[in-house]
């Protein structure tokens, strides 16, 4: 949750007047995002969430963010959609921020996903990754190999606070994945953060996917072993074979993975894995006590690691050849 | 800003099965109160208020403060009207806490209010103040004489790090309200909390007061100091006569004060400048450093509380005789 900045009702009229949205009625920060804030407009015509970027995005990164929503809008996903001002940028700018309105997305997102649930993630992982073909902006992982090792230099002093022998265990496993990350594999524009928290549904129907803010280029294979990390196990850190297999089923219902994807899949998701220990360590280590932030455990994706790492062959994860 | 409590989709479409509201199509924590969990809610009928009443909220209290927004609601005045259940309970309970479902009012806060916003909020306490008769639950003010009283003997050993002489000059300020409050003025429901983020407007227009959290029975008129305190002042300190004027002008064109509030006036904004004083003090003194809640600084009040003891004659908050 995350409002960082306050606006004046003053500044967001006349940001609007930039705008055709109709007349405001009423805004509210809104709980939702960690990287920035977050309001919730209603006005004379529907409702519009307004964001506001902060600091810990890069500026530069705005236009492919942007872009990617509307490349993505285009070619029929649903996901939030930024609206252009009469002069047709995406990017204002409101009490000293960039900041962009974009549509409103009904919808919840479930605390407690199901395997049917599962399924329809695959799908519309899916279709974003063909949707996103030609989109024309590139972005690299910041948050790949050559990321997590900057990360793990930052913590790895006092990674044994955490558990003892963690040192050795992540340098470890920083070199296994060094040496066998896969190359050649199909890549494309991936989502990288697509949690629960930011797929919507309404009753059993997906109803579209938010925040596009770690999107970037790299392997789409990558985007499922996240998906796999993030969906389905169980909070007590057992893998949910019945979710694992419907999320994938969904996903070759609309794009076939090819065998040395379903090959690199214990891998991927070692590093996927991998990604989300080392950001949550960070946070862990550096986050004052009493902040009142929640500090996400490192230690379930610690777990998740560890489980992957004794995965034989991809069929384990319930992939049917 | 403050959601202290989430709720899952689940639990909260089971709770909304005792209300007849429509479908729900989405619900967001929203940055607004200090005391509760709020979540804008959307259905397919028209967007709401849901309300989680964490600890600091007496539940004994909550049928007054329902009930009031009913009858104030009844009466005419905009404010919000927290809705029926099937069984006509206005209270539920959702993830543990009591939970009430309350119409949405449109409408922002001002960040710069001017006269002319405080002419209206005058006269919307007024209305407030004539609404609230016949309303028949009672609720002591525990922010009176007596409530300072024990606030102070918390603060006091260490007043003095705010500002030295402070312990002399408050205990000074207790003793001479106690044996000056005023008795025998004209009482009734006041809101007792009623800063600009209480207020929305449409344009120049007021479209309604909410958060009655403080709601209580005491004396008019020491409401009626209690926004001189909160909308009559500049940043820098220095009271704004124009606004003033326009306030009690306001508040007079619904209900005259009559002569014996107006000499009470200065006395009652002492009063109501060292209640927010010492809650701001308390506050101060016991947040810890680094939690990520904005302090609100206590001098603010102990300024207003110095201007509020010089003043010889209600004339000079421009009340026109």
């Amino acid at each position: 949750m995350a409002v960082y900045t306050d606006i004046t009702e003053d500044d967001l009229k006349w940001f609007l007047t930039e705008y055709d949205v109709g007349t405001l009625l009423s805004y509210k920060g809104i709980a939702e995002g960690v990287e920035n804030s977050n309001f919730l407009l209603h006005t004379s015509r529907e409702p519009l969430i307004l964001t506001l970027y902060e600091k810990r995005v890069e500026k530069g990164d705005l236009p492919f963010f942007l872009g990617l929503m509307q490349h993505l809008a285009s070619r029929g996903l649903s996901c939030p959609l930024p609206l252009p001002r009469k002069d047709g940028a995406l990017l204002g700018n409101l009490s000293g921020r960039p900041a962009a309105l974009i549509s409103f997305l009904e919808g919840m997102w479930l605390r407690k996903p199901e395997a049917r649930h599962c399924r329809e993630v695959g799908k519309a992982l899916a279709a974003m990754h063909v949707a996103g073909e030609g989109f024309a902006i590139k972005r690299p992982n910041a948050l790949s190999l050559e990321g997590w090792q900057g990360l793990w230099e930052k913590s790895e002093a006092r990674a044994d606070e955490v558990e003892p022998g963690l040192q050795d265990e992540i340098r470890a496993e920083l070199d296994f994945l060094g040496s066998h990350w896969p190359k050649d594999l199909p890549d494309g524009v991936i989502h990288a953060d697509l949690f629960p928290d930011n797929v919507f549904f309404l009753g059993d129907e997906l109803s579209g996917l938010i925040d596009f803010y770690f999107a970037c280029n790299d392997l789409l294979a990558y985007d499922v072993s996240i998906c796999l990390n993030a969906w389905c196990f169980e909070k007590d850190g057992a893998y949910n074979i019945t979710r694992g297999m419907a999320l994938l089923e969904g996903y070759q219902s609309v794009r076939p993975l090819d065998a040395a994807e379903i090959a690199a899949l214990p891998t991927l998701s070692r590093g996927s894995a991998l990604r989300f220990f080392l950001t949550r360590l960070y946070d862990w280590l550096t986050t004052p006590a009493g902040a009142l932030v929640t500090k996400k455990d490192p230690i379930e994706y610690l777990r998740k690691l560890r489980f992957h790492r004794q995965i034989a062959s991809s069929a384990e994860y319930g992939l049917n050849a």
